[in-house]
């Protein structure tokens, strides 16, 4: 397979645990035959800000920054920066995107939401192929990606016990459903389950090695392991112009962002 | 009382939805009395990413980025950058804080996560009075904000069917969770429900004085208005230790993130 790794941690030297997981992720993807391609944002130096500056055809000085026009213009015509374009390219190019980043402030560090934000044009990772029949397109399950997989490879501060269901942080699925389902499921990626890292402000290096391990084991899966069952969106459980999941579709026993997870 | 609104859309000029929205704000505030700050982060040419130059006291050549000790060093020895002083400041200063922006990719704008990533500082907005009898401090109700009020002033592109309980995006309690219990509730803020402009990409200009009046409202009863009432980390619902609730605090009905709002 192809892989693209996604990394976010500010860390410029590579003993970092995030760089270390880094690390032992792509000599184990490589050691399984994969080709491996890393978009290192902090090494990049990448631009976090949507801004005007992304849309080389706008006219700042008369015309009114629209982001969702603006965007499916420039990627319609190809004129979007050098920078996103070469993105879009791997994100073309891989059939597996990993994710990897400290969760702060419960999501991905502001880095990976620019690239996001600035990578995600509209037209290429959202409204797509927008009909009649499919008013909101191509989404969740289907677009672009669709028949690729992404997971998410995230190191947190707490313990896990504050992520359970009941945990004050909130359920670890719920916190990250808003990557998990609306990032990546959005445009079609097949996500597993996360690789997480729990206390890994206080993470012992006694414990690195039983951590790498079960991160190559994880990475041996990839192509087995069976996906979160997130609901398609034009796969007949929710009604296509309200977006309402169908009484019928789903079991009123489950309450929360689970019921989005065809059991 | 004294209102702060940090607003993130990179609309350079003024007639965007957001930018109309704002002015609707600040010109209710202040003809109800209030002192009105804002921290417009595009026209701030605000700088997202976290980095080791948020650390004036990090020396690049021999330390290794270490984000949690090094922002609680910078904190405590008050050096941290002029600009993040200056936001910090606006906080202390503010009794009332507004987040205002366009829901991107079921989040904030990346530029308002730098605010928050590089101003919520170790000691400053978390990790606050960490001690044995509280081994995660001053948190979720309790610490610097304690007793000021928040609110989200949110546009979003869908409609508000595909945020509902069963809306295949998620029910905008959970999509806002994050952000109103994680970002805004762990420093002790009391959250408001949010104002939010549904189908804002296709926002009819004869619905925005209606929508004006009702921001007019809201911004009325910010004062009054019951917070939302999520439970205190340190209250008792929850384990000091593990951070779990205690099964007699929840309605075992209840499921998902609801369960940390008491009834």
């Amino acid at each position: 397979m192809k892989v693209l790794i996604v990394f976010a941690h500010p860390e410029p030297r590579s003993q970092s645990l995030n760089h270390s997981l880094l690390k032992v992720a792509i000599n184990e993807l490589e050691k399984l035959g994969h080709e491996v391609k890393t978009s290192d944002l902090y090494a990049m130096n990448w631009k976090s800000n949507l801004d005007a500056d992304d849309f080389p055809l706008f006219d700042k000085k008369h015309d009114r920054l629209k982001v969702n026009p603006e965007s499916a213009r420039a990627f319609k015509e190809g004129k979007l920066t050098d920078a996103v374009l070469e993105e879009q390219a791997k994100l073309k190019w891989a059939d597996f995107l990993i994710l990897q980043f400290p969760l702060w402030w419960y999501t991905i560090p502001a880095i990976m939401k620019g690239w996001v934000e600035r990578v995600f044009s509209y037209g290429f990772a959202y409204a797509v192929n927008i009909s009649k029949d499919k008013p909101h397109g191509d989404r969740y399950g289907e677009g672009l990606f669709q028949g690729k997989r992404a997971m998410l490879l995230v190191t947190i501060g707490g313990p896990e016990t504050g992520y359970s269901e009941t945990g004050i942080n909130g359920d670890i699925f719920d916190i990250l459903f808003p990557i998990q389902h609306g990032i990546l499921f959005t445009p079609g990626y097949q996500v597993l389950e996360p690789y997480i890292i729990w206390r890994a402000n206080r993470f012992p290096e006694e414990s690195f090695p039983k951590a790498a391990d079960d991160l190559r084991q994880r990475l041996r899966d990839l192509e087995t392991d069976e996906p979160i069952a997130f609901r398609l969106q034009n796969g007949g459980d929710y009604d296509k112009r309200t977006l309402v999941m169908k009484p019928e579709a789903f079991d009123p026993k489950v309450r929360g962002l689970r019921i989005h997870v065809k059991k």
